[in-house]
């Protein structure tokens, strides 16, 4: 784990943890951050012990977004960045939109800026009773980023994605749960204890093969323009289910009453013809 | 009605209603009843004396999804299916997507699996106290079918949709009504009732071709990339009200303070141009 | 001013109010009021002293929807519209969608078929506790209007956009907050002040540049089939901001704590590429 300087990494009971580590900086995000987010997402993607990923920040901020001290980017400010430049938040953004695995977010205080935008991809976002949050960016003379212009209507629909991104204000945890930018609130010291406890649900009663098509499923295909591309795709998945493991477990634990051991692998044996996949 | 053995269709005071009728297995979902809903919602699409319909089930459940003991699919299991093959979830989905007539989904007790994603397409879906949802499938080894992945997040948004199909929990009627999933809860004895009330409002109040257009317009146009294509289809419909019986009816009923009596049909009088009717 | 005869135009502060006027007519919608419309929302659009548009209705009625009385569009109805011809509503709606600079709707009283769906690509709909609203269509034997089939889902969901639009019935400002057609709810006297209040809010806080590119960013991005493309050009955007002065004066007064003097313009500082820039 060494190979970290700004974020943590580390693995309990198929759980992945990673944690945004400059609390110093109240968190600020910076490219190595970013970097590192990555390399970090990409490891618990492709390790099978891991089903879970548990995104959190170190102290009293998950984060204030973009480290302002840092004075910039990885390219020349006289020359600007080659055309194949990628802001940092959606690095990590895109990496999470793409990941097999469900990853919950747990915040506590400020998530504001890069700090929202890098969680939107995130099947959960958990808040703390002193959560604050803002999509800032009009107030700072700059733009939306994370591609959060894409994932922030899907989550809370478009009028409020309006207000939030158009006033840049900052808003707390109640408005968030309200309009459905989080999933529930806690007292600060309990929402990574809450993250866990949903992890343990999710690893305890669910088919990593089923989720992980699952989520690529729901954010592929929810932007066709008929239903009917969608249930081809479902139709090809249903017909293969005759000689699928997972299935077979699925159904014999529910005939039995009994919690399920599902042997079907991620790394293995996800459905070759899903077409993301070949991205 | 001889020639349906899973479902019973009737039709009274314009109101076709089609029921799951398989109570002794939960209604428990099968490929003969697929086909069979299949057929009924034809039937009532085609039935110029039918304004709406009504999908429920016979017992205390609605449906508890795919029907276990039956084992299995209309293909040989060894084979797999045909490239064709569509799986029976979706062959009802799509069928209550392109229907010209509101389908409201009166429910009671488990709604699970299948028994929720056949009426995803519905206008309203009207829950009861006893309602239980969810979308189980990661939770059986098995993926979200009945191109739910399309509808879902449309209904719910995609922070709702992916905690429900990533965790596949089962959930309660208040949980559906706050997040948008039902139109509202009642007393199981009073579910049915209210589906009819809001069925005979529908017909009293409004047009058969402005409700099978608009319904459309709904669903074909919602997801086109800018409004720029939409308006250009709205143009073409409010530029052809000029001849328009029902237009006239409509302004006419309004001024003169009385129930509309609108005449024109489904089956005869859909604009022709719209670019759905060449499926 | 003298050149609308149907609408009022008036700058004050940097807000510019359009009014509806016609409140003998209960500010019927016309094809004059919806052409004046147009030419209002552009002239705002180009007068940088402009920061907000605030849009409402002059009496106790934002707006009925078409002006029954008036008997029809500008065409011979009986030989129809030329196949370019626009539906007056979405005249203004898609004026409104494409603005650089938000729009704010006031609305009393009732706000009927047209008289809300012109207001449906506004960044804010604020509401009155005498607000009525309804998209009746259904009921007059027509069909929506203003691309509404592609703006409403947006705002409410499908399920509401269904119920609302098979329906046609009129609903109050509470049951429009809850599902989120509107900001707020205000007494009837104060909802154009509350309009105003927000507008300065949004004057004295963001810059005019990012608030023109996040507000199409929303709309332009948002119904891309992934974020890749949105994070294409977010990364552009960033990797332009080394020399972008209200980037540097957002950082500078929030280091500062002090109010930010954006000195960026919409007419001239936009970033070129802009892919909407080419319509």
């Amino acid at each position: 784990m060494a190979d970290y300087a700004e974020i943590t990494y580390a693995v309990d009971e198929r759980v992945a943890t990673i944690t945004l580590n400059r609390p110093e900086a109240r968190n600020g995000y910076t490219i190595r951050m970013s970097d590192e987010l990555g390399a970090a997402m990409d490891r618990a993607d492709r390790d099978e012990d891991v089903r879970v990923v548990v995104l959190t920040g170190e102290g009293k901020d998950f984060c204030v977004g973009a480290d302002l001290s840092q004075g910039g980017f990885d390219f020349d400010p006289a020359r600007g960045p080659d055309p194949e430049w990628q802001e940092p938040a959606g690095r990590c953004a895109k990496r999470v939109y793409t990941m097999n695995k469900p990853v919950i977010a747990a915040l506590r205080g400020a998530a504001v800026g890069g700090g929202i935008t890098i969680t939107l991809p995130c099947d959960y976002r958990l808040a703390s009773t002193d959560s604050k949050f803002g999509f800032v960016f009009t107030r700072r003379g700059i733009y939306p980023e994370g591609a959060s212009a894409w994932f922030l209507p899907r989550l809370v629909g478009m009028g409020t994605a309006l207000d939030w991104m158009i006033s840049g204000r900052v808003f707390t945890a109640d408005e968030a749960l309200e309009k459905g930018l989080v999933h529930s609130v806690h007292e600060p010291d309990e929402v990574l204890n809450k993250a866990y406890e949903l992890a343990r649900e999710i690893i305890a009663t669910t088919s990593p093969v089923s989720v992980a098509v699952t989520r690529q499923l729901l954010y592929r295909m929810a932007s066709a323009e008929t239903p009917f591309p969608v249930h081809a795709l479902d139709s090809k998945l249903i017909g293969g289910l005759g000689t699928s493991p997972d299935a077979i477990e699925g159904v014999m634990s529910f005939l039995q009453k009994r919690p399920p051991e599902f042997g079907m692998r991620v790394d293995k044996d996800l459905p070759p013809y899903l077409p993301w996949l070949s991205e």
